[in-house]
């Protein structure tokens, strides 16, 4: 029946994390495939270049996992690199510590609503994955600067 | 404890639902802040126009939700239409018949492994985070045209 369907229950976070970790490896492909002077300087129609993005999804990704977790919401205040290899380093270091971080989140948390960072209202798995899906957007116009710089991206589906 | 969390499913299908609703509305909005000459005719990088893009998720949808629901899986046989104000008529059409179909599909295919199209195997929910993960994807492309035209586009956020 349709609304006992609607109410189940679909993914475990489990799958949810190794999501977030696929496309997190996804993102770190492309940020490899932009040249060092091309990852801060070049854009297209005006917006930021891929580097301040992606500087936003490492400004996110843990505070965001933290507060789910824990109900405290601090703005990111760890590095802002400016090289690609600075940016891959702290990537890297961020992905061993999603991993440590999101276990940890109690079970309640991902249902109950709560005002990450103090203004936006949503359950903990709609924060959690508005965080991927921004990350999905913006790398999707990576995309394009690296077709507009006649470089290849990366296949969306890998995620390994 | 770690392990019990991570088995702990944190999403519901109407949550699921809702979401991929929200993002068909964002996609929406984005269609229809080209221009009628601009969306089958103006791209960046040499890549396809947005309304292409519209055309694949539009080819996506039904045959995705249909397949999890019943696991049988037929291409996008509908029409294809080429401009913009017949994209949207499709486009509506589509989100009250996701609205009907969605609820039918049976509490274990969202978990059970079948093979998308007789190619992607993969477990139901994840094909269709797979088909709502592409529209973001390529609709982030869409805002770089449009910022590439000179257009805002819609807030990433704004899913009503």
């Amino acid at each position: 029946m349709a609304t006992e369907t609607l109410a189940a229950n679909v993914l475990t976070a489990d799958a949810l994390l190794k999501s977030w970790q696929g496309h997190r490896r996804l993102t770190r492909k492309t940020i490899e495939k932009f040249p060092e002077d091309k990852l801060f300087q070049f854009s297209v129609g005006g917006m930021r270049p891929f580097g301040e993005m992606a500087l936003e999804f490492i400004s996110m990704t843990l505070p965001i996992a933290k507060g789910v977790a824990t109900g405290k919401w601090e703005e990111y205040k760890g590095e802002k690199p400016r090289t690609k290899s600075e940016v891959l380093k702290v990537w890297d270091e961020q992905t061993k510590e999603l991993d440590q971080l999101f276990p940890t989140i109690p079970q309640h948390r991902f249902s109950e609503v709560d005002k990450a960072f103090g203004k936006w209202e949503a359950p903990g798995v709609a924060t959690i994955l508005y965080a991927i899906e921004n990350e999905i957007h913006h790398r999707g116009q990576g995309y394009v600067y690296l077709r507009a710089l006649g470089i290849e991206p990366p296949f969306f589906w890998e995620r390994g």
